[in-house]
């Protein structure tokens, strides 16, 4: 059987938008005489549509495209399989079920509704939606399929499992002949090689091909990375699509039984490659879905910013991305060099506009009111705030989105200006510890200098005060990253922590500042997630809290 | 029997401090020869404590409270009823339950964990719990009771049940004499009403008395109101502990069955005086458990800010809110004559600080950059975020919190600027219409005038530009409140909204301003929650969408 994997990035809400690109591919598969055709979780409608879902009117939409969706199998002879929301039918439990639709000759033959609901990290399925724990393969053309959704295939192998079911040893059962699965499974650096090892579980527990069909596309922070998979019953890679962009493939089933059938190495992208194209298309994707082309950025002479502006300027290209040069009295000369020179690298604008001005304006007027206190951090976020007034009042003017500039290990320990440096509409590396900006940076530069090695090689430095340097108040990033790491995405303790050989007094300082900096993180911009642990929707805590603090 | 009901008010992981509240009733409770001492759902670590539960050291703090219970228990003569997490011993399933300890003698004699697990509006609990599925009756001295935690005594009399299962059905099936359930239920303006009646429906179906405690005070932006109940057998009310303040309550569970008991009137506050209360609880909560004293705040001359100050200064002391007036060349003479009679109604000390230099130097500062693009929201906007810099500076510099004094029809639209007016740590309107604005500044001038009545009757207006009127932009708040409580607490769309009679244009443009606003309130400060469906963790919405927009 001829069946075509349609790996698609959806707008969230934008149902004439998603419909037309379904559309497109039905009809491009019907074209090559393709008898099935798979389409990702929650197509219709863009994954994940968060509260949307409790909006009846949101529902209707998304079954007015899945009504499309089977006329358009009426009058073409292809069947199609579509993620969308179904509304359950009994009052008891959860209004909705998250579905795969098998339609099929103008009819919905059937809806796989999906049992296993993730509700951890970003996820937040038993919100909405209410678990199924009946199970049914269906035939089709002769070929009995066990048709799940996402996180459906997951709960099998671990030794501490999220799950008392295991919806596949359900329909194993009914001894299928073909696994497919629809998702919507979100990037970090380390999931591609969990995903694989989950379908090869899969085939190899149940002896049977599995087809994966993925969402590509970032949905504000969360990155859809594709990668769709087709492996066959013997658990070789029959086709990998690409990672980070759309595809439409169209394979053979028979080519995935028996001995000696058609097989593709498995990719195995660097770490940092996929890191860099994941942000590329979250920037890429968060322009492009918002209606915005240019980006502006406060470009400091640090390694911080200037990995931001390379970024962006791969994802808009460099004449859309506008640096804005802020130097005061603190900032040194060769960080407007630098900068100047990284402009002239890109081939990209950038102004210079210095904020001694309004900063002495503020420090006057607000000298009988500082109580003579001395120099603090209140004059050194002023400086940090006019460089964010001075960014917002350009992107309010000329209508460019302000990039965020700040690292995971700054948000993470709260060194960063409240409306100063942590402005923006997007934070492009909030979720990069300092030490992983560096190996970017140099990734960066793998063919040529973009960012001038000056920029990669100096001290670090916020430049709010005289010779002012991160490591003054903070332990080389070597430890602090591997502390915050620990914390952070591992969920060690303190007395873990300390096991591992770091001065306790210095672990107990910094997971205080991360748990003291909630606050502020609670404003940040929304910032791309490229691990398994970022900032934002995934890492939910109180502000008002003394744990560790 | 004796049982005492303790209302307390938690710091979330603030172990020492909880347990030594703890610790503190059980005594007085055993001084008074209460056989039972009950606290609410989660009283060792606070509630909600989100995020923190995935950390292994934090649970281990939590059973080790619970340890220190017990031990209370082996040298006094009472048992204990608390909420704790407690660790699943099985591998499948979440790590942990939601748990009520039944603690006497010295040993733990019975966990009934919770069967419902919210997981919708503020609530999360699917992502850390696993629901329990069997259910017991435990005896003491004589008496079966039926214990439970908080939601699990909500599945009740719903047309459209949230959950397949009612566990006090299935515990009456063990003849129970009375029914005991410990929460942590948050306050919103209607919700003493809901309590009442679910708590009554629940003694009518099974017939038996019910004891309810609840937890009381604000966690960052969610109250907990207290309001414990006993109820006797016939449904009268027994006792009604107090709202928005900790509460120990002994009764004897003999006056909770047959005729002519002892009953009290059900408390029937007023909405405008629930929400008053919530809101000054929500603000001293907030500043007492983060440690801090004094608040900061713009007094623009405007209702939404005059009201601000009236709560904080209730909250806090009038002497420890410091207003700030910040004139440009837009302000009319009446905002800063209203804004000093107000700080001199209410004894409160204030600052004039004019916006002009710091306005001005980045007026001439960006005017080359600006392209000769009229003035527009750029110019206004710069003004706001001078001010939000100068509370900001002031805040650093002496140590204050600034107050968020935007409210919820603002916040629903997007009228407010980013890092002006929408700074703070605390929004304390946030969730509040502009039409209950009004009411809630009645309220507060009900015994003499705070607010003075001028500020109440003028056109409102942001004074960002010459002759400024909300009412430019947006219909009268009677019908923009209407429409936006619709789409945002009810769920309604455009249709069932305009059907009401409503302009279909309005309509539409209302609510994708609603829409499109999301990346603002993304940033915005937490808001202390009052009504059903407010902004921040119980509404999550992608920023990048295109729905209704």
């Amino acid at each position: 059987m001829k069946i075509a994997l349609s790996q698609q990035n959806y707008i969230i809400g934008n149902f004439e938008y998603n419909f037309d690109k379904i559309q497109k591919d039905i009809l491009k598969a019907v074209e090559q005489k393709t008898e099935l055709i798979v389409f990702p979780e929650l197509a219709v409608c863009g994954y994940p549509p968060r509260d949307f879902l409790e909006f009846p009117d949101f529902i209707n939409k998304c079954l007015n495209s899945i009504d499309k969706v089977r006329e358009m199998t009426s009058t073409h002879d292809i069947a199609v399989i579509i993620g969308s929301p179904t509304i359950n039918p009994v009052p008891e439990g959860k209004d909705l079920f998250n579905s795969a639709y098998f339609i099929y000759q103008g009819e919905i033959k059937y809806q796989a509704h999906k049992a296993l609901l993730p509700t951890y990290d970003i996820f937040d399925e038993y919100r909405y939606f209410e678990p199924v724990t009946d199970f049914k393969v269906i035939e089709f053309k002769g070929i009995k399929l066990a048709i799940t959704v996402c996180e459906d295939i997951w709960n099998i192998g671990n030794e501490n499992p999220l799950y008392t079911v295991c919806p596949m040893d359900e329909l194993s059962k009914q001894d299928p002949h073909l696994m497919i699965n629809i998702s919507a499974s979100p990037f970090d650096y380390t999931h591609k090689e969990d995903r694989y090892e989950i379908i090869l579980k899969n085939v190899e527990r149940y002896k049977i091909p599995m087809i994966y069909v993925n969402s590509v596309g970032t949905q504000t922070e969360v990155i859809f990375d594709g990668g769709s998979i087709v492996m066959n019953e013997k658990g070789g890679i029959h086709s990998e699509l690409p990672y980070f962009k759309e595809s439409l493939q169209i394979i053979d089933s028979n080519d995935l039984y028996g001995d000696n059938t058609p097989t593709v190495q498995k990719s195995n992208p660097d770490k940092y490659e996929l890191i860099h194209d994941a942000l590329v298309l979250g920037i890429r994707d968060y322009f492009g879905k918002l209606g915005f082309t240019k980006a502006i950025l406060g470009l400091s002479g640090g390694i911080d910013s200037a990995l931001t502006l390379a970024l962006a300027a791969e994802a808009l290209g460099p004449e859309n991305v506008l640096s804005v040069l802020m130097p005061s009295q603190y900032s040194s000369d060769h960080s407007v060099n630098d900068s100047v020179q990284m402009c002239k690298n890109l081939g990209s604008p950038h102004k210079i506009i210095s904020i001694e001005d309004p900063n002495n304006a503020f420090l006057q007027l607000l000298k009988p009111h500082f109580e003579s206190i001395p120099f603090n951090v209140a004059e050194e976020n002023i400086q940090a705030r006019c460089r964010g007034l001075i960014l917002m009042a350009l992107s309010n003017k000329l209508g460019h989105i302000v990039l965020n500039t700040s690292n995971k290990s700054e948000a993470a320990v709260g060194y960063g200006t409240l409306y100063g440096d942590m402005c923006g509409g997007l934070s492009v590396i909030g979720d990069v510890y300092k030490i992983e900006v560096y190996e970017l940076s140099r990734y960066i530069n793998r063919n040529k200098e973009i960012i001038p090695v000056n920029i990669i090689e100096k001290a670090p430095s916020a430049e709010l005060r005289p010779n002012q340097f991160d490591s003054d108040s903070l332990p080389p990033y070597e430890e602090l990253d591997v502390i915050l790491y620990e914390y952070i995405e591992n969920r060690q303790g303190p007395k873990e922590i300390i096991a591992k050989g770091y001065d306790p007094k210095m672990v107990q300082r910094i997971l205080r500042l991360v748990n003291r900096s909630e606050y502020k993180r609670y404003q940040t911009p929304p910032m791309i997630r490229i691990s398994r642990k970022a900032f934002g929707m995934g890492r939910r805590l109180p502000i008002v809290a003394k744990y560790l603090g």
